[in-house]
């Protein structure tokens, strides 16, 4: 936590490897790109929209003295959450960490830091990024929506339960629709990122079959969706999907990395141990009725994204012979 | 220059002010909305996504410990140029300049800014806002392109003149194509915003007749600039066009004040004072030739925001019956 040695033939090395994980997992990466794009445009000030790996052209300037100043003012235990999982007590844990930890001064130069407000979302935007390594075209949707840490008591949980119904898996509504009904998806899924301090993200997806169009892919994604904002889910459904949340916080909790992880990601954005501890309970309590508020409140287009990947032929041509053409309004 | 006195008071009363600022020129202005929220699509990191008057949330959160500190930090006799026009000579000036400012002591802490440098555009980004006093709907398209600051020599003229021969007025070939023959559009425009230091804009828009679709207005722009990308302009047109340019010049010095921005502005942005007094002569420089290449070059729709604003009836319904729908690929 203090007296870090780093000289600069280290940080020249790591700067390299950090550049090189970069174009490897981003560059090199299609959806990673698209997702990069997506998320630029999905946030209009909140730095979010910065991807975490960063910008190439930022990372490439990055300093010696850049890594000291970060290091040395957030690395103190007043700014530290410690987290012990295996064959211990609290006791002894308390004991060893006044020892080591304990020994350090606190750096009076952590304070509360200021949180970027995001301005209103006014106007659902698009995008469209031709990559000739593309593959099969595929359909993107991002919503702007709480986090666990932001969330009204219970709305955060909704999002959960109806990301696993709408999204995950072969039982999806998703799935069943574009997949198995309609046949124009190879496959489809989608999550809640849940764990942000200031916001989290909603999103689905769906890859198009080879020959099935974009714009039919979306319709019947945001038919699913409106259905879903409309009537609801089944009991059926809602039961299947709180068995299947509860089922996988008990399997985590075998991996004593995850439940370390568990405990230091809700302290860290300012949730308690109980909080923590009565997720499955939050859960079971969430209704359809809450499920369908929450859709309507939070589905908003207004504060979505939504990207199109689209195989573009290598001299730079669209996949198709056509050119791209404007939104219809059908 | 320095010894602002700025009471509690003030602070209040100017913050009401700058926010009801907002309110009136921005907040109930759709075309400034969709202004907004058009930039902070455009950019992808850089802080000229940022409206000047700032969101509404972070001006109500300024306080008089804010407005100081910029003040004490920015306002400085290193930081700053001074302008004078009228009937002076440059000795007089000097010298009352030494006598007042003079005296001010620099401030050390002002130093060079890193610039942000925005990521590669790789995917067009498009928006639609819906507004019940949006009027008759319209397209607007910005495309991010160099400054004069940034420009290689002649570029920047180069898009200037694009812009007068594109989108200025019912010569322009927007205005014939979209007003005069397709009769699509009650009016269009356009211009191209040269003078930021890291950056410019290049802008169209057009404003949908009653009962005309915003696909077909955007459709026949798009149009417009591909011809002048794979053909250029006319002679007569170029000729015309720098004929205006060098005469808005020479109105212009006729205005103490704008003489005055124009050095001021040039010297902000690193600008010599021969590059300000030469611009006439790089404008008549620009080939047709050059034209066709800064189209091409950056006119790149990858760069670009498209915008549609769209009457919504107050009840939260679109103007027509019909769900906006998706893009087609006709």
């Amino acid at each position: 936590m203090v007296n870090l040695r780093l000289t600069p033939d280290e940080v020249a090395t790591e700067r390299n490897v950090i550049l090189e994980e970069r174009r490897s997992r981003v560059d090199n990466n299609p959806t990673a790109l698209l997702d990069e794009q997506m998320n630029a445009a999905l946030y209009l000030s909140h730095p979010y929209r910065i991807p975490v790996i960063g910008w190439a052209s930022e990372m490439a300037g990055l300093s010696r003295e850049d890594a000291l100043r970060f290091y040395n003012h957030f690395y103190a235990p007043n700014n530290a959450i410690l987290v012990v999982a295996g064959d211990v007590t609290p006791q002894e844990v308390k004991e060893l960490a006044e020892k080591t930890y304990g020994k350090i001064p606190a750096n009076s130069d952590v304070k509360q830091r200021m949180r970027v407000h995001e301005p209103p979302h006014l106007a659902e935007r698009r995008l469209v990024l031709k990559h000739p390594r593309a593959g099969n075209a595929s359909f993107h949707r991002y919503y702007m929506v709480p986090s666990y840490s932001t969330a009204e008591p219970g709305k955060a949980e909704a999002l959960d339960l109806l990301a696993k119904i709408l999204a995950d898996g072969a039982t999806s509504r998703l799935y069943k629709k574009l997949v198995v009904e309609e046949k124009v998806s190879a496959t489809s899924g989608g999550s809640y990122s849940g764990s942000g301090l200031d916001s989290g993200t909603f999103s689905i997806y769906a890859v198009a079959n080879e020959g099935a169009n974009l714009e039919k892919v979306e319709a019947l994604a945001d038919a699913v969706l409106e259905d879903i904002r409309e009537n609801g889910v089944t009991e059926a459904e809602l039961e299947r999907a709180k068995k299947s949340l509860r089922a996988s916080y008990i399997y985590n909790s075998d991996s004593q990395e995850s439940l370390a992880r568990r405990y230091g990601w809700g302290l860290v954005v300012g949730r308690s141990i109980s909080d923590v501890e009565n997720w499955p309970e939050a859960i079971s309590k969430v209704t359809n009725d809450d499920l369908k508020k929450a859709a309507r409140e939070f589905l908003d287009d207004r504060r979505s994204v939504t990207g199109w990947l689209e195989p573009e032929s290598p001299d730079g041509g669209s996949g198709s012979a056509e050119k791209p053409s404007v939104p219809s309004r059908s």
